[in-house]
């Protein structure tokens, strides 16, 4: 038997992030950047209004108040996408749009609703100070400075802030292809009813969206026979499009094991006994020319739910180039009671509330956390209405209302009701 | 000028949750029920093992232990796949797998572990109780019972459950299909590399992402004339294949704000000042024979955003039939002082730190905010670099070191440093 963070740490040390591959901007959402990105231009590319006014001689409008006004001829109009370079001359004005280049010369900018928005004089009513609602170039971005490093995890501002800079496609580290394969000869495929010894591949859906939530690319296989020539061709067939592999089913103690009976033989692959409830049967390796990673879960749906959160859900994110955690643990205040094994850490289902009034005098609010139901490893049900994995250490072997749990979040955490 | 929140209330109190569709369960990953789900089977759908091992009547062995075991006949193997229903007599065993249904009569699993594995006679050397090892069928769901309710998300949980228990098709409230049209002379497609008073349309580009980040389909139109006619004639087009319309540019005060030209005719269209900075001019209504929700928002990038996640994103939320507000805020202690405009909520480009040092004795570690950069509504710098936005109270105009502050998460926080 061995703990949880060994089985973890030889998979960390195992996988490594994916070679970066050339994206569109827009393709490459998700995706963290693969190298530094360095500005071309500057930002803003030229000296722009912040404002819809009159571009203006600060100086000329020095004494301007609601009783004074001062009134200036209006030499030019310039709109947003104005390409030429235009020059003011002093006691002169020209109307300008938010984001028009300024006139060479001028250095403020007399925001229209403190003018009578004249076109061929304008009256102005308010002064304005040297630098007023002017945007420098180069003072958000300056050119061939750094503007994003690699590793850069690539949401709309990022993608936005790339695409002003000139950027069209990024260097990125490429989102893992993740092939799931479910064993099994009771499965059934879903949408079908299942008959007495029959189970529909839940599995194999639920691992499928599990990939994708994750920001990978899931190709589902679907179910595979209970059969070592049949299996080991699929695998071998799959390996070749795939940067990793999940299994479910077929690693236990049983006499049909076949995941565990094809790929024990392999000598980078290997299946332990892993000190947690559930998921204690698991396999990883990596197989074929590629090493590419494989990770064989036990087939009760929890089971392949918990191993998935727990194992293979850092090495991808480690593989797409991105922290190996992303969610922090929250501590919650246990209002229920229950027990846990001997030995091995606990991954109970869980709901998971935030704000929960306190459970005992002298309590902060903060999180609560109940029991989500039947704790077997089959109960879908539980499962399905969990929020949280309670994450019960092995020498901890009841948990009393009260006590302080720390919870590894599976989705958003309401309020409290 | 109206507030922040009459601005919101108007848009809830418009958009409507979208008309149910059916999908494919995995196609339908991320959007929510659009009634309940009842179950057609019990789960488990047959009682069954819960371990590998052996079927037997827990009286059988009643007395077994290390030292004193009970040896008895394997008249069977039940493999999971098994679809044939068998009876065990008593005094007999059977070798089962796990998920392997229970013949009738066995009461009780001996797993492996605690026999010889033999094929023809098996030597168990522990008891086991009448049940243990057992799942009874329905335990997880009784059939016929309410399985998940109307408005429940499709995670990957949630879709193994459903495939579970015979789904294949799913009722949902489709993914909003919004429509983002830029406006502006002054704007270049992304990638290209702008000249003297051009600027990238990077707005269009991030509210794409933006929509996609929150689970719905972005359709990019690109880049649109200030021209009348052409956006008057792109909008009449889109609105015909969106649930919803995104503009940017072409609402403020300025001279050729096409946008506010074309839309202000449209009745049911609205365009206010908004007491917020950024983001103060805003167009908000509905076109066309199916009353399309239509959003028209400022042109200056941290504008553009700022409104998109505070007036579109939950407005987005509610016509997916998802909560208005899923991220709750963040209350943070300043570790910077800056200043806030009078009468105007301030949305400030923040980043967010979870567990940072007391800033001053006897504040408790939580969450640190200090201000991203520039606050121009230009800044994309500032913008990409934050991870939240402080919402600063329109009557605060100053915000010091130490006060707190509550913060519209954008991204994931990371641990201070």
């Amino acid at each position: 038997m061995i703990t949880v963070q060994e089985h973890l740490s030889r998979i960390v040390a195992t996988v490594q992030r994916l070679p970066p591959i050339g994206l569109d901007l827009l393709d490459a959402q998700g995706c963290v950047l693969a190298r530094d990105v360095t500005s071309q231009v500057a930002l803003p590319g030229f000296r722009n209004s912040a404002m819809d006014g009159y571009a203006v001689y600060a100086a000329d409008v020095a004494g301007a108040s609601v009783t004074a006004p001062v009134s200036l001829p209006v030499a030019g109009d310039i709109a947003a996408g104005n390409t030429e370079a235009l020059r003011l001359a002093p006691g002169q004005s020209m109307r300008i749009m938010t984001g028009a280049p300024m006139p060479d010369g001028a250095d403020a900018v007399a925001p229209v609703e403190d003018t009578d928005g004249g076109l061929s004089r304008v009256t102005i009513s308010a002064r304005v100070h040297a630098g007023t609602h002017v945007r420098e170039a180069g003072e958000d971005v300056a050119a061939g400075s750094l503007v994003m490093t690699d590793g850069t995890r690539l949401e709309p501002r990022q993608i936005a802030l790339l695409a002003a800079v000139g950027t069209g496609e990024v260097r990125v580290t490429p989102r893992p292809r993740v092939v799931v394969i479910s064993t099994g000869d009771e499965l059934i495929e879903p949408g079908t009813r299942p008959g007495f010894g029959q189970v529909v591949d839940s599995n194999g859906l639920m691992l499928t969206a599990a990939v994708r939530a994750l920001g990978c690319i899931p190709v589902r296989v679907g179910c595979v026979r209970d059969d070592a020539a049949t299996f080991r061709s699929t695998i071998e067939t799959q390996i070749r499009q795939a940067d990793a592999v999940i299994t479910t089913g077929g690693v236990s103690m049983g006499a049909y094991d076949t995941v565990k009976e094809v790929l024990s033989s392999v000598a980078a692959m290997r299946f332990d006994k892993v000190a947690m409830q559930p998921g204690m049967p698991q396999g990883f390796g990596v197989l074929g020319e590629h090493q590419i990673p494989v990770f064989t879960l036990p087939g009760n749906p929890v089971s392949a739910m918990v191993s998935f959160e727990v194992f293979v859900a850092p090495a991808l994110r480690l593989m797409a180039g991105r922290p190996q955690r992303e969610t922090p643990l929250v501590t919650a205040v246990a209002a229920d009671a229950w027990t846990a094994p001997a030995g091995k850490v606990q991954f109970a289902r869980v709901v998971l509330s935030r704000n929960g009034s306190a459970v005992r005098a002298g309590d902060q609010p903060g999180h609560t956390v109940s029991i989500a139901g039947l704790q077997g490893s089959h109960a879908l049900g539980s499962l399905a209405r969990a929020n949280a994995l309670a994450v019960i250490p092995a020498e901890v072997t009841s948990v009393r209302v009260g006590d302080q749990v720390s919870c590894h979040p599976l989705g958003p955490i309401p309020e409290a009701p």
